[in-house]
Parts: C-alpha cells; structure tokens; sequence
C-alpha cells in the first residue's frame, strides 16, 4: 500500500470536538433568535449551475468560483481544446461550480418556487461557502455565511425587524458597545445629483466604502483622480462628515438634498424608521460595496473598535429579475458568523462549561466487572446525563488522564470494593474531591 | 440583463422550511443520544486533496469523485494535453475532490492529529457528500452522511456500547421492529478455510452479501460459476442457512470451525458479545461489501420488510496505515438518515408539531398602530414566543391566509379596537376560536 502523506487543502480546516462545541454553541443562538423573529430554515445545495453562478459577483467574484470538472469523458465531446486558454477550456468542461454565497442561491430558489412559497417569505441560511482566494491569516477558502433575508415586501417594519434581531443576537452572545450604522443609497444618489456627479455615482460609493481605510486626506485625493471638482470634494465632504444627532443630520439632509426627489425619497425612508427604531445611528458615509443595494444599507461595527463591520445587508430591488421573477424587494443582513467567532474566542466569551459540562466517565478497573460498568452507564444515560464508558482496562491513571484531556469533569470508578457494596467512587476532576455514593445519589449530584 | 433559466444540477435538492424543521428534529435526535454516549462531534472539508481520496473506494468509487478544477490558469503548466483521454488530463488540472465519504476523511483527520487526541477518540460527524453517480429514484449525488467511530480500541465494549446506541436512537424516532445482525469476518474466512476457498474468500463475500437481492437458487449458480465444488456449496449452505437461536449457531460453529484458529477467534468475539448483550441476531450470512472491514461487522434492518439496511458497519484493523499511522483498530456505524427520513416522512412519524407548533403572527390592520404591533411582538419574543409580525397592512383575511399557509397556528390581530382598550384578539387558527386577550393571557395561553 501506497504510503501518503494526510494534509489539507489550503484555506480549508478541520473542526475539532473543542471547536465543533463552540461552533455549535454559537449556531444555536442565531437559529433560536431567528426562529424567535418568524425567519424559517433553507438549505441549497452546495453544488449550482454555472449559468446559475456565473456573471452575478462581478468579474473579480467569477474567478473565485471553484468549478467542478463534468463527470465522466469530459474531453470526448470538446471539439477543440483551445490550448493555453483555461477560460474558454473551462467553459466546456465544467457546467458545475461550488456555492460562492447564500444570496444568489436564495434567489434561485424563490424564483424557482414561486408558485409553492408564499409572500413575504422569509428565511434563514447558515451553509457553508467556497471562494479560490489567495488564502490568508483569517481569510478561508471554505467558510460559513450566515444570511437572513426577507423577500417579497417593501415594509420599512423589516427594517426595524431587523435592527431589533441583531441586538437581540448581540445581547445573547455578549459581544458589547455595538453600532448599528444605516443609510439609504438613494441619500447617497441624492447627493450626487445635488452635487452633478451621478456618471462616477457607482466609482464614488466603491470610495466612500472605503473611507474607513483609507482615511478622509486620502479619500479626497482619490476623488481628485476621478476629476471631482473642489467645489464637489468640498460639497462631498460637508455632508459625508457632517456631525450631529439623527435628527440632526436628518434637518440638514432636508435642505441639502431639497432639489433631489430621489435623495428625500431616501431620507423619508430613514425618518420612518426613526419612528419605529431608536436604536441604529444614521451614517451618511455609509456606501457598502455591493451593488445591488438599492435602498437600506446597514452595517454593524465595535463603537471605537477598528476590527471592521461583524453583519452587512441592505434593500434590493430585485434580486430574482435575472431569474425572470420580477418586481420582487428583499431585504436582508448577512452576520459575519466566521468573524464573530473569532472574536468570542479571542474575549473568551464562550460559556466556560459547553465542554463536557455534565458529562460522566465510566472508568472500569478489570474485565470482570464490565458488564457492571455497562448497566451504570445505562442508568446514567436513562437519566439524561452525558455518559462515556472506558471500552479498555488499563491503569486508573490513564483513564483519569483519558478524563482530563478530554474536559470530563466526573469520574465514576468501578472496581471489586464498589461492585460489593453497590457504593460507587465519585471522583469530582476540578476539585479532587473522592466519595462514594449510590447510584441515586451520584444522579443527584451531577444533575445539580 | 440576460435571463436565466433557474435550475437544479442534476441530483441534489433544495431542503426549503418544513423538510428542514423535520431535518434539524432528527439530526437533534442523533446529536443528543450520540453526546449521551460520550461521543463528540467533528467536521472536516467538503474538499479534500485528491491523494487522500483516490483510490480508496475501488476502481469504480474512483469514478465516482467529483473533481475540483484547479483555480487560475490551470491549462498554462500541462505540457501535453493528451486529447481524449480524460483520465489523464483530470490528473493535470484536477488536484481537489469533493467528500465522497466520512470514513477517509476521518482518517486523515485523526493521522494527521495523532499528537493531538487522546486515545480512544470517539467521534461523530454528520455532513454531506457528493458521489457523480446515475441519479435514480430516492439516489442523489449530494445526501448527508452520519457516522460514528470508535478509534484507538479493541475492546468489545464498544461493540456493545453500539448497539446500545442503536436501539436508543431507533427507540427515540419510533422506527420499531429492528433487527441488528452481527456478525464476524473471522468467521466467514474460518468458513473458507474449512472449505477450502481462501483464495476466493472476497468474491464469495461480494456474492454473500447479495443473498438477500439475488435469492438463495442464484446464488449457489453464481458459487458454481466461480469454480466452486458441489461439497464447497453444500458446505457453505448448511452454515450460512442454519436457524437457531445465537446459542444454538454458536454451538454448530463451534464444530464446523474446530480447525481453523481464525474462525474460532471470530466466534470467541461473538460469544464475548453476547456477555454483555442479548440484543443482536448472530448472522452468520452477513458478509458487508466494504473489504475494509476486518472482524465484527452489523447491519440493522426492520424485521419482516425488504426495504434494505438502514445502517452498516464494523471493525477495521488499520484505516490509518495508508496515511502513516499504524495499529490502530477502530470500529464505526454509518446510519442511513436520508433512508431513515425518507421512511418517517412516510410513516408519519415526524411529531405533528414540530412546524411552528409554539408560534404566533401578530398582524396589523393599519400603518398607524405599527408601532404597537412592534411593542406586542417584543413582549412576546421576551417571553420566548416564536413571534412573526406581518410587515405590511393587507386585509385582514390575507395575512390570516399567510398564517395558514405557513402553518403557524394563532394570530394576534391589532386595531383600533385592540389598541384603545389593550385588549387583542386573538385566533386559533386550527379551532377558529377568537377571544379578546391581555398580553398576559396571550402569552398563557401559548405557552400553556
């Protein structure tokens, strides 16, 4: 037999027990908090269509697609194989790509079951996705996303809804001093026709995404590259800095943006929501990249952290037109789940019990008494209490390191004194602590 | 914008809400009784380095494994493309694969872990995989996959200790009936040995295990095809059909295997099994087509009905050897859920509340009381109340149809009556009652 070497492709992990329970630990609140807030389950596959993939993530997003080879003799049919061009090669041997977001895939869906869903629907989605990126310290070729979306309403109530559900989120994760920042792209949009640049409107929001990078001086410089006046930089500035409450920027908005019909449509749409919501912070420098947003954008950060947003989203006016579905607004929020995970790690704000809390090791000193070691484990189980039986015979010690590397705070110990006596050795790993007790008693006190 | 048509790739699924309600209910099923049984969870790549993946699943598995394009300009580096044979070019521009199975990946995982686990590590991992074979009735290419495996141990706890598991499990999703067959490869060889056709043991395993398909008359023509004696299959027949009870084949055996040391130790295996358990029909004509499996090997059907095995596994000596970690026995259960699901799908045996069993749709009659709505479905999400709020203001009898529709069982409707008087109406859809509650009598009433 072949020898080989066991490694992992770049950018991909393995998730341990230790890490799987983190994991599952965080999953479980988003779930429960999205189920509290009426947003249902939705899985796709991992596989899609190319035509399905293809030309939706911009041309930098296409690369990253991983294409999946067609089975079988996938060159039989390839007229000709243009040598040296992988793109055109590409084309015709591979129909299939792997999952790139949940967004596309989601749309795909209701628009192929339109008839079956009812509107508005709404759902969450917590899959796994693959980019071929350059890999990085932090940065993943296979991670999960974690998106919720409402589709088929253009209640600014979701809005609200949805501000509501992410310090719901936060407040249970215990991640502090959140800001919700909001904007509308027709503010944005507004004042570029306030201010005569609506043909570099889209080059501008790619900017202003960035200002947080890059930094005012150097946002200024760039937009002297795309030929903005100093009038317009100077204009630009005024409002994107402006500082104030809310309402105040929502005061000085009104009169900045009172010639753009498009531009107050926006700031309406924040006034309503300031009537239903306290708790977001209107941010006029707030672009997001991503261009299908059409309307709301949000972005949550750290107050005075720089570690960048933990959740995006926004409005979309139509994110099913390209799968011939139209006039269907959605609106939606994406949680940086690979991101928050880090971050809970780092600030240890993991329950210090999720491992193995209520967990028993039995741990059995001869073969002789192994089947009463399995009926002690039995009743254990009946009870609901997190059992592992020692399937060997070695020293207690190994089975008391067993124990202790894998964070098994009880360890019972059956040996010939405790199958006498029916009194069985309780040994509490975190305290030391040894006595023996009967069975109901040993329940008791890990049930506790 | 070009349309598109939205499709599926052919053989997976979307899971949309209430076919992952069902999911997640019974995946919660297995996770929980597999944490009861101390076993952890674990979960590798959807993608794996090709090395590790070929030629572990046979010539024909091979051709199974879906192929990951490599990124860039995959063409530029393959000197020859040799046209037409796609089996070599796959090798050029192929260096990834999608998970075929769990087993493989669990063993690179633990080889390349080995410093890191403590022996016996004891995990389960329940993820998809992706197999390119002809898609059929009820056979997909992309299906989750649910094991569990001992490694590290040659102890014969940990045979008993799964079927433990296994009736716990069955128990808990009311599949009732079943039957766990055990047997023992030693055994099956110890028969070729006394026989006389070691040479032909793995043919007539591949054979053994179609018995059930193929029907016992066929069978012994296919044992005459492969040049087996007249006295070869009498012999084989007379062991592999005797009936009677555990004790009584034991007993038989014994004397048909007194000459062959294997055998008599796969028997001294089952005989120590059925020490510790009473729950398993000794089957000397279980053979399992995996040619891995090295000793204990099980099966559990339902008893009277044909519909196939529901999981399998066994004892492998050394699944870690090929990636350089040798003597290491180990022993897994792969349990089939997308066969579980699909028979409790059809056996009604999905609780009929798990839809939204807990929830209620507060609906609102006009823009203007949005704001209370909002206040109502806070309290009651307080309260732990799934609590889904109609984001726009339709008449009354559409947003009673969206309740329906999604199966969510009372509706709290605000007006103005409800408004002036803080008193809301609530409805039950499924007994139409309609009654004008307090908040506090709402959220008694659901969590009654």
């Amino acid at each position: 037999m072949k020898k080989i070497n066991p490694t992992l492709p770049k950018g991909t992990r393995d998730y341990g027990p230790i890490e799987m329970k983190k994991r599952e630990y965080l999953f479980s609140i988003f779930k429960n908090t999205f189920s509290l807030y009426g947003f249902n389950p939705l899985e796709t596959p991992s596989i899609e269509n190319m035509d399905v993939l293809n030309g939706k993530y911009g041309e930098e997003g296409d690369k990253l697609i991983f294409s999946i080879l067609d089975s079988g003799d996938f060159i039989k049919n390839v007229d000709q194989i243009e040598k040296k061009d992988s793109n055109k090669l590409k084309r015709e041997i591979s129909k299939k790509g792997l999952r790139y977001d949940l967004t596309v895939p989601f749309a795909r869906y209701v628009s192929m079951n339109r008839d079956k869903i009812t509107l508005p629907f709404k759902r969450y989605q917590i899959q796994k996705v693959w980019r071929a990126d350059r890999p990085q310290r932090g940065r993943f070729r296979e991670f999960y996303q974690c998106d919720v979306d409402y589709i088929g309403t253009q209640s600014i109530l979701c809005e609200s809804e949805i501000i509501e559900l992410v310090y719901a989120i936060f407040d249970k994760i215990q991640i502090k001093n959140i800001s919700i920042k909001v904007n509308n792209r027709k503010i944005l949009y507004g004042i570029s026709e306030v201010l005569n640049f609506e043909e570099s409107f889209d080059k501008c929001c790619i900017l202003i995404d960035k200002i947080d990078k890059i930094g005012k001086e150097k946002f200024n410089n760039e937009l002297e590259k795309i030929q903005f006046s100093k009038k317009q930089i100077d204009g630009l500035n005024s409002v994107l800095f402006f500082e104030g409450s809310n309402k105040e920027k929502l005061i000085f908005l009104k009169d900045f943006l009172s010639k753009s019909n498009k531009g107050l449509e926006g700031l309406r749409s924040i006034e309503k929501l300031m009537k239903l919501s306290k708790k977001f912070d209107f941010d006029v420098s707030l672009a997001r990249g991503l261009s299908y947003y059409t309307s709301s954008i949000f972005e949550v950060v750290i107050k005075d952290e720089k570690i960048g947003s933990l959740c995006g989203g926004g409005r979309y006016d139509d994110l099913t037109e390209i799968f011939g579905y139209k006039n269907i607004s959605g609106i939606g929020i994406s949680f940086g789940i690979e991101r928050i995970y880090q971050i809970m790690n780092e600030e240890g704000l993991f329950p210090k019990n999720i491992i193995n809390s209520k967990t028993i090791l039995v741990s059995c000193l001869s073969e002789e008494f192994m089947t009463n070691s399995l009926k002690l484990a039995s009743k254990l189980r009946e009870n609901n209490i997190k059992t592992d039986l020692y399937p060997d015979n070695p020293k207690l010690k190994k089975q008391l390191q067993y124990a202790n590397n894998n964070s098994i705070p009880y360890v019972v110990i059956i040996g010939e004194d405790e199958v006498k006596s029916n009194l069985f050795t309780l040994k509490n790993m975190i305290s030391g602590k040894q006595e023996k007790l009967s069975l109901e008693e040993i329940i008791s006190e890990i049930s506790s």
